[in-house]
């Protein structure tokens, strides 16, 4: 970053039309990157097969492994978005007719219903108010109504900020049989996420957000309940590309022939830079991390706090890493957002229902820290005085 | 690059496990990428929404309708490898119940064949022995016999270095009301591909090979056959992620509103590594890139020659940029490519049938150069003297 902290002069944009500007990303991501995740990405190409690359995949699944808190053998980054790595879990784990309970608390679990819809199942939603989490207590209720094979939850729903308790859900669903699906997209190394000691048997994350990679791979972890399901089924799944059981052919199966069969050629630059961000954030400590983003969550609370703004989201189970600001009467949403971006710094309009009524604040990876927090609250309150709003 | 041509002393490895090594590759893809391109991939990254982004998408799908020869608008790199790319063309043409003809020469062939199928269609494969090509009076039959909605073919067949002609079998298609589908992934860029003198529907390749870039984006262009296709669809796609009347709601349809709608998010770094790749290959011009990739091909295949090396494909219908070669009795496989790859070289094995018959040597982008494919058979000649095979 050539942005100096604490300036609050405007940022140029880039010297010619095909140069990147420099932008501070408080948007939900992507979040900025580590230099050192950026040097990882523009290291030398290798082949898909190079036993160096081999290496890097075993580091790489190793780390996943340990960010995930899972022993799972099956945790690989699916060549494709975070969205990827979701519509893996529906498409594998989900056949015609199978029976799905989907948790909606915001437009990432209506996706998720609709991923589950479209790969053929009958999907149960149960809908919580925007900015609310699902009742454990209703999960379990549908669940004795009328059994099913998979629940599906948001952990963190970037589109409302609230934070989804899995723990209780989770032993509600083994108790009655049924796997229990993750989108941890938004939450994974911003929040604890347990995936063995939860019993969650099926999680998805992004390259980026919280991890710090670049956007544009998928985790994913299935766990030893999910792969028996994966196994079981009548049929293949209709997608080649994201067929688990082809894809661990590549990523080499536990305990199996070290020999890597052809599937598709992984993105081998954005895996190096997956790997670099996975250990950079193993360096920090998980713990650590959680309590940094936590942290600077509190410091920007405090800071909208002054400028007399409210957070949107119930304290209850309000995200560290994703700040949903309700707008004040007469401030023009697009007009302070482009007043931001002027000043190379970005946030994000409100998703759906509350777009126009609220900002959405991601403090996620290198961007949950103090100073950056600062120069964005210094802007902010900058911008606002010029609306007259503060 | 550090290697410099014409030494032919062993490379060293990287200098720490974590370090990539210098490779020369010469397999079938990923292939070296030039240094502007890493520099672009390393660019700061922008969110998937920012204005900035927004002009390197509009760039990026103009020059990919340059590249693939069409005025098709619907024209964009899907967030996945060159399979990825594929099945969005197979996931998004096909039905349930739908007639498909697969032309099969080769195992990439093969692959287009499941993915049709897992998308519900009835196969029908027609095919040619290996190293052959499919000639276009079976397609015509095929359509005779029996009506299809849609012929897919490999264009370049990377298992066995055939190039299957088009043009007529593209006709044939058109007369008979079947669109016509493309697998250029290891074609664009390299040989000629003319998406609409042909007559081509859909087209799919990939952001390494031929094009430069690194692997993990799958471009495809669909044409308006196959966007009326597409959307006269009895049902949605299977797949959420690959479904492109929701991925153009982000890329933007033709001259629909300005404002995107986020439908996952883009993998930003990626993308300006391909419109940097693009950018460099139509400064070279298409015909002059086809042209050295032929000239560059000739060169190697003298040098072959001289070193009593045979290339297992015909050579009507031989491809350029991928050149699969008998391994004469005698010589051992893996120990020539061993021995190579300790000089930091990279060939690959022969595929499916041909393995330990054929070794496959990939001479794309920025690797189809006189001086990278001397230092190529100054080593294969060092190592087959020191197995006495030359």
């Amino acid at each position: 970053m050539t942005l100096t902290f604490g300036m609050r002069a405007k940022v140029p944009r880039a010297r010619d039309s095909r140069e990147a500007p420099q932008r501070l990303l408080f948007g939900p991501g992507p979040s900025n990157v580590d230099p050192a995740v950026t040097r990882a990405l523009a290291a030398p190409i290798v082949g898909h097969l190079d036993p160096y690359f081999l290496t890097v995949m075993d580091e790489t699944m190793r780390d996943l492994r340990l960010a995930f808190r899972t022993e799972n053998h099956h945790t690989i980054p699916m060549s494709g978005s975070g969205t990827a790595g979701l519509e893996t879990m529906m498409l594998n784990l989900l056949e015609p007719g199978d029976e799905a309970i989907v948790g909606v608390i915001g437009y990432f679990g209506q996706r998720l219903a609709e991923m589950a819809s479209r790969a053929g199942a009958l999907v149960r939603r149960i809908e919580a108010p925007l900015g609310e989490v699902i009742a454990p207590e209703r999960v379990e209720a549908e669940l004795k109504r009328k059994p099913a094979k998979l629940v599906v939850l948001v952990h963190a729903e970037t589109s409302t900020g609230a934070w989804q308790p899995v723990e209780d859900i989770a032993r509600s669903a083994r108790a009655h049989g049924a796997l229990l699906a993750l989108d941890c997209v938004a939450s994974l190394g911003g929040i604890p996420v347990e995936v063995d000691a939860w019993g969650v048997d099926a999680a998805g994350t992004c390259s980026q957000k919280c991890l710090g990679a670049p956007p544009g791979l998928g985790p994913v972890t299935l766990g030893p309940r999910a792969i028996d399901a994966i196994r079981r089924r009548r049929a293949k799944p209709q997608t080649f590309y994201f067929d688990v059981s082809l894809v661990f052919q590549y990523w080499g199966e536990a305990g199996g022939a070290k020999e890597r069969v052809f599937h598709h050629t992984a993105p081998v630059a954005m895996v190096y830079a997956l790997r670099e961000a996975l250990r950079l954030a193993l360096a920090e400590g998980l713990e650590a991390r959680w309590a940094r983003h936590s942290r600077v969550h509190q410091h920007f609370a405090r800071g909208l706090e002054r400028l007399g703004l409210e957070l949107f989201t119930p304290a209850a189970h309000r995200l560290p890493q994703i700040n949903v600001i309700r707008i004040p009467d007469g401030v023009d949403d697009a007009r302070v957002r482009h007043a931001l971006l002027d000043r190379g710094i970005e946030i994000a309009a409100g998703f759906g229902p509350l777009k126009g009524k609220t900002w959405r604040v991601g403090l996620m990876g290198v961007n949950a820290d103090v100073k950056r927090v600062d120069v964005l609250l210094g802007a902010l309150e900058e911008v606002l005085k010029e609306q007259n709003a503060v």
